[in-house]
């Protein structure tokens, strides 16, 4: 591959999704390689809220609910069919990703009665690990971490030696957080299904950066947050995906008002609705679901199958540089090599990758670092460019080959 | 009680907290007596929400969560300073109402292993029946209704004969939903702790409007929600409150990173803090926790005193007004007559009370309608003046003496 800045400005000058970056706010030159961290801010994002929040409340006041009940129903609708390709009524927009997620594993396991243990990959990222221990621990299960090289991921044949009918449930990242792997998802989802397992899938890494195969697979269940790759803000709901046809045997534990029939009777006692909403708890997040529904639409603009193709272009020119010019300087790169088999970042290795880190931001990049040594480059497509990842490695070439690194300290405070 | 107009003027000209109505946005002359439904937007909110999406997310990205997580500490302990008169470290801001209930109702009962029942109000609000049916459901625990005449609320001749060692937390609302009736929270938790049951009270009428009497009565924990008195808009987190002391018996039922010791450490293991955050889940809304910082900030400014000696006087002069031109038209005042005894909110029973209430809002006022057959009319003080009160009911007044309501359909549909 061409590893110079005018190959990189070639591959922009090319890419059709170029003009989708000026769909963002971009405050000033850093290189911001963290949008699945935290994604980027749409244009038109400030202006919904401005509406929902001084026309909607401020002047609507509570005539504005049969609207925000509407906008919640129709921004997960449009989630599932712009980001999961799945039918309309199978996604619910509200609460946390670690609500949703323990709401989720704790109906699963209640419907596989006398099924004694969970699966999870030994690496997940940690609040499902923390969620799946308690809710393993709350109804007498055995919670079985998969073992699994972190860069590739857990594969058939980590999976496969597990599973027998007393696994009620196996929960995985469909993009793993630390290493970029992507996860067979539809070829997983059926091995679990052979032994009449449920499947769980957390998609905060892929929802919006690859192809999601819930519908084709029959993939049970799903989680995911959106303030990732679909840019809707800071502690924006997470959504969740139930298949239609599961929706009767599951009951959230968290049984809510906003899930009972005939809401506003209040009558005394709980009758969840039949749909998606059986699962929904309290008064939905009115301003969160606007950011989401803007998230959304930039990913409607592009398209998933364009994200994905432009995500593995950029990562293939980071790992191409990587290996040109940090692997020399002791870098070693984390995630798969096969594009087919990566999500929308790419990981490097290095020990002294925190010092690293802290130089790198000093430098005008904004990187992200995964304990114990990795710095994780983010490539969200709609707002990354080729130059973009030319020259951030190139600034961390030289910082880590002029050793000015070695001045950062090495100790870890808090880091988000 | 003079039931002129005059006097309603008089008593707006020497309210002490009349300035603090320029507070929030009055987008048209509507009388909006719905503030313990949905709170009026403050002036100041749709600025700092800007900030938070604009400056904060735009600009500053990732690099904006030391500051997002500092201002989720610092407004969680200004809600507990300002509206329950606690010390800091007991108040966490994040998830809803539905959540938080749930998830402390669920540590209660485990925090007291070996009892077998749950007291709850017959006529709570319907979402804290439908969550502490599962509780007790999936605990094996029995859910017992306490009966008390719904307008006048739970007193200690109510609860004192269901008390005794087999109760593991008793669940009361501190202002009910459709009463207005305002409970003895010391003196009932004084009874309750006599057996050594936990108290969770539900402040979701009173935050904001009543003295909340947590840290003098001992009471163990409480939830509430910010978008009624609170006026954080729609859809904001709600704030959950445990004395420091019990904080060590409890343990989440989701276990969530945000509640994770060294977080960032991304260790395997659960391992939950030891402060208030032990029982937070996942990633704060942002957005929810700025808009929660200015609501409780219009607050301060007042004073809860001063909003409960005002609140009293509005509710004093509806009865009044209700007394003397409401009941000779068939209405009914399904409320505490003392005001001591009584939250910031009237309710008015009449048996086409869904008639009355559409043919009201078409004579521009905003009220709240509860099963059914009452109307419900919420005096927040900050936003709502005493010719507010004189006009709306004057308005109410009129449309049935001259049996305007009539015209309208006696079949509810779906009513926010």
């Amino acid at each position: 591959m061409d590893l110079t800045l005018e190959h990189a400005r070639a591959l922009d000058a090319a890419d059709p999704l170029a003009a989708h970056r000026d769909r963002f706010v971009h405050a000033d030159d850093r290189v911001y390689l963290d949008g699945n961290s935290l994604g980027r801010l749409p244009r038109t994002t400030a202006d919904a809220l401005a509406r929902v929040v001084e026309q909607q409340w401020g002047a609507g006041l509570i005539r504005s609910w049969p609207r925000w009940l509407e906008e919640a129903r129709a921004t997960a609708d449009l989630l599932g069919e712009v980001v999961l390709g799945v039918a309309p009524g199978q996604v619910l927009v509200g609460d946390s990703t670690t609500v949703s997620l323990y709401r989720l594993a704790v109906a699963a396991v209640r419907a596989r009665p006398g099924r004694t243990r969970i699966l999870v990959e030994a690496d997940a990222f940690p609040t499902d690990l923390y969620v799946l221990d308690g809710v393993a621990r709350d109804h007498g299960l055995e919670l079985v971490r998969i073992a699994a090289p972190i860069d590739d991921g857990v594969r058939a044949e980590h999976l496969a030696p597990l599973l027998d009918e007393t696994v009620a449930l196996v929960c995985l990242s469909h993009v793993h957080y630390r290493s970029g792997a992507l996860l067979d998802l539809a070829g997983l989802t059926t091995l679990a299904h052979e032994v009449g397992a449920l499947t769980l899938w957390d998609l905060c890494h892929s929802a919006g950066s690859v192809e999601v195969p819930l519908a084709a697979s029959g993939a049970d269940m799903a989680v995911g947050c959106t303030y990732k790759y679909l840019n809707a803000g800071p502690g924006a709901p997470a959504f969740s995906y139930v298949r239609a046809d599961l929706l009767p045997a599951l009951r959230s534990p968290i049984q809510g008002w906003f899930s009972q029939a005939d809401q506003f009777a209040m009558a005394p006692d709980y009758d969840p609705v039949a749909g998606i909403d059986r699962i929904a708890a309290g008064t939905p997040d009115v301003r969160g679901i606007a950011a989401v529904r803007e998230g959304v639409r930039t990913i409607e603009a592009a398209g998933v199958a364009a994200l994905r193709a432009k995500g593995s272009a950029l990562g293939d020119l980071a790992i191409a540089l990587a290996d040109a010019w940090l692997t020399p300087l002791g870098f070693r790169v984390a995630s798969p090599r096969d594009a087919a088999l990566r999500g929308a970042h790419v990981v490097l290795e290095h020990p002294e990758a925190w010092q690293a880190c802290q130089a790198w931001i000093d430098a005008g990049v904004i990187p992200d670092f995964r304990t114990p040594d990795r710095l994780r480059i983010g490539l969200a497509a709609l707002t990354t460019s080729f130059e973009d990842v030319w020259a951030g490695l190139d600034r961390l070439r030289a910082i880590v080959a002029e050793g000015r690194h070695l001045a950062y300290p090495t100790e870890r405070g808090r880091v988000t």
